[in-house]
């Protein structure tokens, strides 16, 4: 396993901050945080910006280097906060070294969970995964196999209030900040939504906002559709309409049944999903006008 | 112009037959194409099948060489009659020497129509296009320098049927087959629709079924979506619900404005819509079900 | 697990036989097979066809059900001979239940081996997979999560033949009748590849030819490419110049580095080599030419 | 043609400046240039920026608006020296209302020419075209409905230094600063080369590095590769050894002969032709290490 752990050593030792910032557009925005970061002795390592000119808003993600700054994550607010206040920013300050905790909810379907655990374990999705619920016990041996906690909590109509307590409880206890919905096939209370703003990151299996909702493999079929899609998105309170972060499609033809269109689908949510988390816990995604811009 | 020329006479000097089968499925019908064609000297040249077990279908496209075979466009359908009656076969012969009539209907947007008009000249299109109808004189230009007639019809709310009556007059008098709307901006009457059944195909700006309707691409932008695409179909009563022929999409990214989608997206309109123009006149395309079938 | 054995029992529960021909091209080939089928009650599930004119051949791939059938896996060389060489023809016959038997080489890159591994569980794959060879020991508990019999064969320049003889016996003992070498970073001897001849299927990690040879994600990143690739080929006795099964593509661009190139690499590969098999165990390919038919 | 003329007039109607920046990387550039401009009122449009570690390199491109800023495209070079020389840098300033002016030489595939003209014409490109030239008449009808003066200059194994000379005449009579060529077949001297440096966009219809040199769709049809590709790259004294600025590719399969891959090319040519050259025209590509950065 030397390769592996060679990979992962790497990736925690890094030590940077990834600065988001979102505010209305004005001159001197750029030359403002460039100069506080240089003033700071802090390498910038990568830098993207975005102006959306209708909506007169700016967007920016800094990744700098802490070693030798003279500003750390803990005393960064109070050196930035007279630049953050002059432009009326919304900020966030993120560290290499905090690792996003995703906790990974999956019905029967295992192969977004297989690809996710793989990727973990390769070093090339760098967070934490505490544990995996599902309402199924399909999944538990993959959980055991590479070594992540997993609870099956069932889920009928009856209990759907109390099986989300005992998640949230569970996500509390393993501070979670991230919830991927690998294949979940439960529709989550509009509670449980509010709860984890922006945290909760699901795989649709269509090209949204085509064929919303339940069934969409059999739908595009029955459309006689030339390809298929699959799409991550923030989980918000209407169902597929949160922002999107990723999609991709692929092409079918008239020989694919159902059958081969869920097995090619297979291949895009894997791929659509992983980008999309890598994404979120690389701190490489601004949220806007329930868009999403990724500085990638 | 020697190789342009030599294109389009090598077009023409082919001399085969293309038949279309559709019929319920059971053993023996392909046995019973190929002995008949075997029987009368006739070559096959490309033969494809599909079956759709769902629906105990069976649709055939073989296409054979008449140059010595026993059996002659006008001749077949007495011959072949025997075996369709026994397979209750639906069934078209088409010959390549009788090439397609195609009209062109455009509004101010010319890609389309420029890419049609050369790829007609240049011989990838083997079919004749006696006429463009527009309802704006911004191609007229076009059409003179490609040396086709060129109709100016203006529609408005007030006299659409008389402006589609003149339509249909122009279309009966060209001996027109096939319809391409290449971005016609205007909504065809029932009426025009049911007198042409799957002969007018249509380009809409947008991976149906997602933004059926008015600006797709605003609407995409709005969206937040990842992609955009671009969808050839036949016109049916309808709109936007017509069998699907051919789509494609191509990536976007947050830098893109409503501006950009349009003009990443008429790449894809020009290559959506002549493959869909292709595969009609070259007589790939089988209809059942709302969907196509393209043996390509 | 009720749903992967579902799936499996549905593979195997398939009685048919696949019929691949080549042989020179003339009239009633097909009429002489499909003839041949219907009066033996075969039903055909499937047919396709190729002619390549420039060489006079004619490829063909027939499914058809054994079910019913007055012919059988056994009598059928009997029956059919008479038509396989009034034609001259090149054919083999197999049968669905008949599982191809896989063995998988692998050093330490186990990306490819873990999703061979899940698409086989989960009946994508529907062959078996009598035993896992390495060259290190990485991947040893994948084979044992998977419950597949793994060997650990070192191998270096001192010990090849001998390493390879270890290697025959174990493809001797346990039947195998195709070689995967999924990341498999030793050359095989010509001895090797003489001995499985088109039995032997390679994932190359770039878009050949480009790129032949060792380490080709570092040179397409030295020579400035836009989309790196990845080919699952044919293993011949040169290098990297096997028939080609299938290829993709994704996109790049200059902020990635190498270890970018690596990492979206790994996605591609996974999926070219997973077709490629999939396409062999299905007996969907034909070979002439140092070329593939994929009949898809 | 009121739609043509308002894109025309919005596209000249900016008046930015772009500034391309290469040097060593080190702290403190962002912040240098992102002030120097805010001193000067200068509103950053947008920013982009790469560094690659391996050559310690640092690229910049920074559009800003030249309205109301207290720095002109003239007086420019005096204010910025001192930063320039205080690290070093390689920089280039651009203004938005100094359209760049391209000739068009081709051949007698005319695909990419009309591409070009069309796009040109519609907007999409804005730049100046003051000439055709071309070894062949076919395309002198196009060159004329356009409005584009058109040269035929004959190339012979024996004239070819001639020929050069008077096309040199020609660029510098027409002040050409970008030569594309758009299916143009004949090999260019050092010479020409020389004169020229990072001036000269070619068209390769290849995915190169695969299939260098003459007759590519040949040698892929021969290879058998699954798909076909395109390469746009600014031209240098080793053939087909430039730095690539975009690629792109399109999926063949087994019924595709060479003149199928040849059509199927056509539209990828096209496409990766012209975003090379708008790319290059909007000054959004820094080159180093034979490598092109995009700032797309």
């Amino acid at each position: 396993m030397a390769v592996l752990r060679f990979k992962a050593a790497r990736a925690t030792m890094k030590n940077t901050a990834t600065l988001l910032v979102t505010c209305p557009d004005r001159k001197g925005i750029v030359a403002s945080i460039a100069d506080f970061l240089y003033r700071h002795d802090a390498n910038i390592l990568h830098a993207d910006q975005h102006q959306d000119a209708e909506n007169n808003l700016f967007l920016m993600r800094v990744e700098f280097d802490l070693e030798g700054a003279k500003v750390t994550l803990d005393n960064f607010p109070g050196h930035f906060s007279s630049i953050a206040d002059q432009f009326s920013m919304n900020w966030e300050l993120k560290g290499s070294q905090r690792r996003a905790r995703m906790a990974i909810m999956v019905s029967q379907y295992d192969h977004c969970l297989v690809d996710l655990l793989h990727r973990h374990q390769s070093g090339e999705l760098d967070c934490d995964i505490p544990l995996i619920i599902s309402n199924h016990r399909d999944t538990e041996h993959l959980a055991r196999f590479y070594g992540i906690p997993f609870f099956h909590i069932e889920v009928s109509r009856d209990n759907k209030a109390e099986a989300e307590a005992r998640q949230f409880a569970l996500f509390d206890e393993h501070q979670v900040d991230l919830i991927v919905l690998a294949r979940y096939m439960q529709i989550l209370s509009p509670d449980f939504v509010k709860r984890y703003p922006h945290r909760i990151i699901n795989i649709h299996h269509s090209f949204l906002p085509a064929f919303i909702g339940a069934r969409p493999y059999h739908r595009a079929f029955e459309r006689g559709v030339k390809l298929i899609g699959a799409t991550s998105h923030y989980v918000t309170e209407v169902l597929d309409e949160g922002p999107i972060i990723e999609q991709d499609i692929t092409r079918i033809s008239h020989r694919d049944q159902v059958e081969d269109l869920i097995q090619k689908g297979r291949d895009l949510e894997r791929v659509v999903l992983s980008r999309a988390v890598r994404w979120h816990i690389e701190n490489r995604i601004l949220l806007y006008a329930n868009k999403t811009v990724i500085f990638d």
